[in-house]
């Protein structure tokens, strides 16, 4: 790793006083410590949530499924389970009430039937569509004061902290 | 709500063609979606460092615990349980854990004796300093060509997301 990172070490800038060695956690500061911000904001979110998706009779792993496969049926559990942050073990618990429930079916893939994917029912893709306006409310709430300019540079940072993460530590 | 959100309605920008209804999942489009994007880095990157706590034989909440602790000990499980963004039921069991293996104990708030609140232990203190030059490597990695200006960009901006979505949906 090659860029220069000192503003990565708080507010006591010990590298220009000839200290070398790594700051703690309490000199960055939780505040200012974005692993923590992002689970804090990704965990409230889900909480908020999970909290509307009981009114909905919905799961958030299952909510996750419909939405993805909104947006893109035919997936493979392997897809949907990156896709929906969510775990295999999870995900085949899912899918199975999801299928006794008439929302998702199993089938094999029509270019390669060594392939099993899951597409969305109209029913699934119904229950997604009743629950998508009160998400958007939400997502709107969480943008407030934050203009398009601003938004657009929080999206390019995002994808390159995750591309960052994606190819691990060196 | 009374800023203009019209960015966050996806690439159609249905809204200048005379479309007020909302925009789909699928037209904002998964990459766009921020609450997506913050759900998978979290994940990534909590599991990246469950995977090196086993070699220091923590689990994710008791090395949160250790964490704020040893930036301001002497918290009550309510503020750890929100620092730590970890459920009550969790946090209780982790104490009981890290007080059996003597690394933080309980114990009446000097101020106010119907306080009970927890402390770090000089074993837990170590522990810690023990796993944070990892966690510090993988907090390098992820801000990988990410120069100051643009860090302080994201802090600033996770802070007015964090601070909207506390206030909740209105």
């Amino acid at each position: 790793m090659t860029n220069d990172i000192s503003f990565l070490r708080g507010v006591l800038h010990r590298e220009a006083d000839g200290d070398t060695s790594i700051p703690s956690l309490a000199e960055i500061g939780l505040n200012f410590f974005v692993p923590y911000l992002l689970n804090r904001i990704a965990a409230t979110w889900n909480a908020d949530l999970a909290e509307e998706l009981r009114k909905f009779d919905l799961t958030t792993p299952q909510m996750r499924v419909l939405a993805v496969l909104s947006i893109n049926s035919g997936l493979t559990i392997n897809e949907l389970s990156t896709l929906t942050v969510t775990e295999q073990s999870t995900m085949s618990r899912t899918l199975d009430v999801l299928e006794e429930r008439d929302m998702v079916r199993r089938r094999q893939r029509a270019s390669d039937m060594r392939v099993r994917e899951v597409e969305v029912t109209p029913k699934g893709r119904e229950a997604f569509s009743r629950f998508w306006p009160v998400m958007f409310s939400r997502y709107q709430s969480m943008f407030r004061d934050i203009n398009e300019e601003e938004f657009s540079a929080l999206a390019a940072t995002l994808h390159k902290v995750l591309k960052n993460i994606r190819l691990g530590g060196d």
